[in-house]
């Protein structure tokens, strides 16, 4: 991607109502723009670190034999009522009438229509178990929409929904879950904790979240080496008291960016979803939740990784790997070797942003280290003419020139343990 | 995928409210469930065949430089009043007020939005030209949602929209998007055809439609061999008049899959989009619009490609390229056979779709045949003792028995013209 054809400009001053560091270094890069208060356009950045971060999501679920489906966003506001929730949602659950004067409601959750959906394919117990999912774009109404994507209104999710015979078969498919999350948490190479949690608006008696590790985060976590919980599940509890295990509870603060819950007949009952065993008795379905903010996550991640100077990608989700800043672009030859570099990138697998804006060095690395891409190269005229390439490693600021010959070996060998 | 793991069944009816056999066939093979009037889940096949070809949409756009954006579905309902569309759309956009008494509306499309998105990031003409696209889920409240995904009222959308500093270059942007679409379609391997269009709703002054050709199109579509119209824009003409190359107009029908759009600065002068020249005068930025219709194009492919037995799925977005049938699941060494065969495909990057269930042959087959995708397997305990397995292509029915030894070659040889 060329940056001229992006649209994108970046801001030098922190937007006036962003509380967080990552929420003005999301719209400072061009990664959000509000449209309204907790609604949000995702730029072309933005965009590339959500499908790598759902992709990831995808990839561990897949290997669990989990299947995704696509629900609607708009759902009859009957089911809501069907499962008792209507009244304890609220006004979050954002409500309207089409031209005929039906009710609907905006997603926030798909308990209902996944029951709704699976309903008339399960009959016997030879139908389970099975696991389904989605990623989505969700709504909720939220009073006071905040700190960016972390209280949006309009966000994406993934959320899971499995479906087993029984109690013990269920409490399989939560551990199998709770594992599935601890891989793909892992993979963003980010500090994370799962914890024991309150259950919520979904219910169910299990449930546990995870939560990235950051200084502000909204959350206070108290722990030890074998025992993690929040802490408004034990209020009265501090750090320095002896946890369960008998330790002394540290704490940190943390963002929750994914949820697990153990739901057994709760929805089931209510929504009819029941099976014949093998001796041919009525029996209901036993089921789990499983959601992960995916836009939520993208940020809490910047909330962890940042400096001053701007965002510091983990490789996994970083829109891009390598940021050529072209130094001269009214040099025809530098130009070249830019764009040469560039196609030499792509054609790697490598992706690659070229910042072929007609605008000053000083300009260019400013943005550069504001986007924060894990490797930078700076290719300007003077060095050119030396046959050389500058790298700089974005989270250590690490210098380095390298011979233009070997630039593209060495950039590989960056992001590669053994050169391609 | 296992079949086990899906949570699909499918019917052996037509269901009662399908009236175009595409419609029918989604419904049976568990492509897509409807929750309410016009509104439907995408099931596990569904959503494949949905990625395939958002992923060809991506690649061929990003071929061209256009850049992904992903923009909010909820939209306030003052951007409508400023582009003066609030009266025109009526009762087709879908209003609702949030807990504030804001008012809201679903997006079905988004030239308001995206001109206010992009708006403070133009300034001077050195911004432009650029041109970013989105694929979401878009809303309409249809009158009267039929045919399936053809007019549903929560449907998925590719749309684009061009900026350029005038109008020759804004014509550029068009007939690069006109050979977007070209390559876009192609790759379906379904007959297509441009024609000359209606604007419509969106308005501008030139206008192509890209139609599926199908027996049972909505539209009319008049021809030559230079020349193509729908016929709503030449209601008195007829086949067999003269075309305005001379030639002798024919006529089939098609389904309307995309559309593009020049719109020069219909939208861009209501919504102040402006630029200054190199002479530092103010100029009105010049638009283009494109759509492409993702589930509905699905649906078409259907509608052109099945038949009585099922779907025939083009390669290009089938949601499986091999279709295992595992006739004995009893016998042990046939499912082990089964199971090395399906990894092995996997493996080689071949979609592989396995059904496992616990059914006999005989409906195992007519499902396979319902489903469609493009070569089946069918590994039984019989041919498996005499060491082979059998091929059947889903477009032909031709069956071919193979040894179980070169089985794997023959099936890559199906899908590259090398073996790999």
């Amino acid at each position: 991607m060329k940056w001229s054809k992006t649209g994108v400009k970046t801001l030098k001053e922190v937007p006036a109502d962003t509380a967080l560091p990552s929420h003005a270094l999301l719209v400072r890069g061009g990664f959000i723009k509000k449209l309204t208060s907790g609604i949000f356009t995702y730029g072309p950045f933005m965009v590339r670190a959500i499908h790598k971060f759902e992709n990831i999501v995808r990839e561990e679920l897949n290997k669990k034999n989990c299947v995704e489906i696509l629900m609607p966003m708009v759902q009859p506001t009957e089911l809501w009522r069907q499962s008792e929730r209507l009244h304890i949602y609220g006004d979050l659950l954002q409500k309207m009438k089409n031209r005929t004067g039906q009710e609907f409601c905006l997603g926030p959750t798909h308990e209902e229509v996944i029951s709704n959906y699976i309903k008339n394919n399960i009959n016997s117990y030879r139908d389970l178990p099975f696991c389904l999912y989605q990623i989505q774009n969700k709504f909720r109404d939220e009073i006071r929409p905040r700190f960016g994507l972390m209280r949006a209104r309009e966000f994406i999710m993934k959320d899971a929904y499995s479906f087993d015979l029984n109690e013990e078969q269920a409490k399989e498919s939560y551990k199998k879950m709770e594992s599935v999350y601890q891989a793909i948490f892992s993979r963003l190479d980010i500090p994370f904790r799962a914890v024991k949690a309150d259950s919520g608006e979904i219910g169910g008696d299990l449930s546990e979240e995870f939560h990235i590790l950051a200084e502000h985060g909204e959350d206070e976590l108290l722990f030890t080496d074998s025992f993690a919980a929040n802490k408004e599940i034990c209020p009265d509890v501090k750090p320095g008291d002896k946890g369960p295990d008998n330790q002394v509870l540290r704490s940190c603060r943390g963002i929750e960016v994914g949820h697990i819950f153990y739901l057994g007949d709760k929805y089931s009952k209510k929504m009819k979803l029941h099976y014949l065993d093998q001796q041919g008795n009525k029996q209901t379905v036993k089921m789990g939740c499983y959601g992960i903010g995916i836009t939520r996550t993208i940020q809490a991640v910047v909330e962890h990784s940042h400096d001053k100077n701007g965002i510091i990608w983990p490789k996994a989700i970083a829109p891009f790997l390598v940021h050529i800043c072209l130094l001269d672009p009214e040099d025809q030859k530098t130009r070249d070797l830019a764009n040469h570099l560039y196609q030499s990138l792509c054609k790697k697998g490598i992706d690659t942003f070229l910042d072929d804006r007609d605008e000053k060095p000083g300009v260019k690395f400013k943005d550069a280290d504001l986007l924060g891409f894990p490797l930078r190269i700076n290719l300007g005229t003077r060095d050119r003419i030396k046959n050389l390439v500058e790298l700089v490693t974005r989270p250590t600021g690490k210098r380095e020139k390298v011979p233009i010959a070997s630039a593209l070996e060495k950039i590989l060998s960056f992001f590669y343990t053994k050169p391609v």
